[in-house]
């Protein structure tokens, strides 16, 4: 019957796109975290032995990648296309990762969506025929992030309550058209969306509705509910745009079956580890994923999840124009191989 | 027989996707040049009406989208999704274009190569089956790129010989599973790929060898030659990058036949409006290809082009930080319907 489009958003696979390998890399304070034992590599050095904390991100990637294709047994001349993205202006992070390396790249943007927003369009690529062996990858880092969206550290800004911790870390997936793993059974694209939140500080608020809008839509679309998940896992919402969510959902009659878990809140201690609302950053919810929840799946702890990467569209630019923040979120359904 | 992955890097399709629409919307320079009769929509504003030159350029994109919507009779609700990316930090440009439309969006990052990224992305979610009626869009503007790439426009700073001067404009196509139109056949996605050019203000020399590569792999991986093409259009490399092409292929001994237009050369008319090196830009190869190149091949005056949209993968950032740019093409394969 072939691949298909469900709906008005979603799609899904006559041969769902697997994942056969999958790697994390994080700093300190993720490894000192709830999750922290999940991770494959994790270093106390914030510049991961480069120069700038730019260059470190871009190290991240290239320990993630390199760890996931000793994972995997491939050699990176074997690696059909890597799709990534990250936080830095004109992601950075990403490009120089691959330079010289032979590897075709498309460049993605999705602000912390970008993991779910990597698989999705590695399982198009898959699922579709055009590729094979097909990397999803990101990073943030809570230093190179901070001194271009905020305050440069030196400065020693307070942070206010709802604020977020972008988390230091890369996550990388390898999807494939044959194999053993977790395998994506369809994707939702998100919309745009933004209910005129306009604290640049209180991004869980203003991806909240995002993330109501697309589950609602892969709900519909693919004609399933929150009882077809083990678990439905936002990120990176925090904990105010957690409970944003709960209450939106209750408000509209959308039943979430008390399956949200939400990344910032799972990588990071909330009472112990000062972040505020949680996690944050395009690594949030990759390193969630690629240390945590892939596991829990391929050991089979858990069977089905709706993985919802969730991304502020701001950029400084936009917040001193005065602009509110749009939200995206786009889900990716994982179920047990 | 399918879709199919075709050697290393490239791919195509079972039922090659169309191009069924095209829009292009263009500022007062553009409007000037040898291709100002074939843009849709021009303006002498170079805030289109709004109070930011970023605004400007969101304003171009919506332009774009109203116009491609209007000439292929469908309404905002009947796109599948939107493929589309900026220069703007963060990429705030076509995030904010499609706020609270309901359109589900990915967002790319592939710098000036957008709109061959755009269109390649689209191609594979038409051509694998998972949407149709999908729209690959992007922009830049002269006045929002010099303030976050170079100076302040007001600061009068002097611009050398190797410049470009980024486009003012927007494009955007419909691709569809059937109807009329220029027809994708192929694609060809980019490496990253540097040697070692620093200069920030002469990009096609940094972007050349990154065509060079794109050319060379859509050649060996889909077995064909310049003389399959009456064009090789690459964009945006302006007049030294092109110069720069043909010196590194003639040296390298690949024959691109004499077919090699550039869209940063196309635009401008280098002579009278010192443009110096030729345009860039996102929009460049963008309101050439949805203003000038699609027209073209749709009355039969071309029947065959290989589209390279190049990027420069450069930050602010990263050239502060001495580091090289590295650059990236892709390759679209067009056909006469």
């Amino acid at each position: 019957m072939g691949n298909r489009k469900c709906g008005k958003q979603s799609f899904q696979f006559e041969n769902p796109p697997v994942i056969t390998a999958w790697a994390s890399v994080a700093g300190k304070k993720e490894a000192e975290g709830p999750l922290g034992k999940t991770f494959d590599i994790t270093n106390d050095d914030a510049y991961f032995g480069e120069k700038s904390w730019e260059q470190g991100e871009k190290k991240m990637q290239q320990i993630a990648l390199d760890t996931l294709l000793k994972k995997a047994g491939i050699a990176a001349k074997e690696i059909g296309v890597v799709f990534s993205g990250d936080l830095l202006n004109q992601c950075i992070g990403s490009s120089f990762t691959l330079r010289n390396m032979g590897i075709p790249h498309v460049g993605l943007y999705g602000a912390c969506s970008t993991m779910a927003e990597s698989l999705m369009m590695a399982s198009m690529a898959v699922g579709g025929g055009f590729s094979d062996n097909v990397v999803a990858m990101t990073s943030s880092h809570f230093a190179s992030s901070e001194r271009q969206y905020r305050f440069p550290l030196g400065y020693g800004g307070q942070r206010t309550p709802t604020a977020q911790w972008t988390v230091t870390g890369s996550g990388a997936a390898l999807v494939c058209q044959k194999g053993k793993g977790p395998k994506i059974t369809g994707c939702t694209i998100g919309t745009v969306t933004d209910l005129g939140i306009k604290d640049a500080n209180n991004m869980g608020a203003a991806m909240a509705p995002a993330a109501l809008a697309t589950i609602r839509a892969h709900f519909e679309d693919m004609k399933v509910s929150a009882e077809n998940f083990d678990l439905i896992v936002t990120g990176d919402l925090g904990q105010l745009g957690k409970e944003a969510l709960l209450t939106l959902a209750s408000r509209e009659g959308l039943d979430l079956g008390g399956k949200v878990a939400d990344c910032g809140t799972l990588v990071f201690d909330l009472l112990k580890q000062d972040v505020h609302s949680g996690g944050s950053g395009c690594g949030c919810s990759a390193i969630t994923l690629c240390g945590y929840l892939l596991e829990k799946i391929a050991n089979g702890k858990l069977s089905k999840i709706l993985f919802c990467g969730t991304g502020a569209l701001l950029s400084p630019t936009s917040t001193q124009q005065g602009l509110p923040i749009p939200g995206v979120c786009h889900a990716v359904s994982l179920y047990g191989g």
